[in-house]
């Protein structure tokens, strides 16, 4: 009898364990599609301040792991990005960067709407492979 | 005034070749937003089928750079995918192969919209970091 219960708590302690570490993983990295509309009189510039934005993100913090923006083919100022984050630390010391502020700053007269979605990833750890 | 239209032509023909090889770079890669609503009573069901057609395209075919899936976790049954493909044909290839076809058969009555938007990448080459 004392075995059992043993048994039994030992089991519903490996279960919360188990369940406690799946959800720290799940709820680590933070996924987003960020929707844009930018002024079609100002996507040029627009392109440039976001292109300087991300590729100094990229290279400066390492808690920011893709910044992926296309732009429609028949809706050209109409942009969304696939936003990869390690974390929420990551999300909130990347809004606190010179290089965000400056971006943001810079454009906030060029962005007709922003739209921001919270997502789930499927496979969470997929990667964009190189081509050879 | 022959050595001038020499250079001229020169200067022609440079920048023909400069302009057709951009051409080509932007023209090879192919980047699309999938937009998709799933019948929320099969939506399990539906994540374990793509689940397994982008692991295997992932792993079997080198022309396809990602199939990155994120639902939306206010409208659990709104998908989008990120599919990058090398080019033209690494997508005619993908559309023939049996994980693709599998997955179009098995999912087609879960699917309730699809809709394939063409776009431009700011960044082609960007890729996913891994966190460290």
């Amino acid at each position: 009898m004392t075995n059992y219960l043993f048994s039994s708590l030992l089991g519903a302690l490996l279960n919360l364990l188990v369940h406690t570490n799946i959800w720290a993983q799940k709820s680590t990295q933070i996924t987003r599609l960020a929707k844009l509309e930018i002024d079609s009189t100002q996507l040029e510039a627009y392109k440039t301040f976001l292109k300087v934005e991300i590729e100094t993100s990229m290279k400066l913090e390492k808690g920011v792991l893709t910044l992926y923006a296309v732009f429609e083919q028949k809706r050209p100022n109409a942009l969304t990005i696939l936003e990869i984050y390690a974390n929420k630390e990551a999300y909130l010391s990347h809004l606190q960067t010179p290089h965000f502020k400056k971006y943001k700053e810079a454009t906030k007269h060029m962005v007709i709407r922003l739209e921001l979605i919270d997502t789930d990833p499927l496979l969470p750890d997929l990667k964009i492979k190189k081509y050879k």
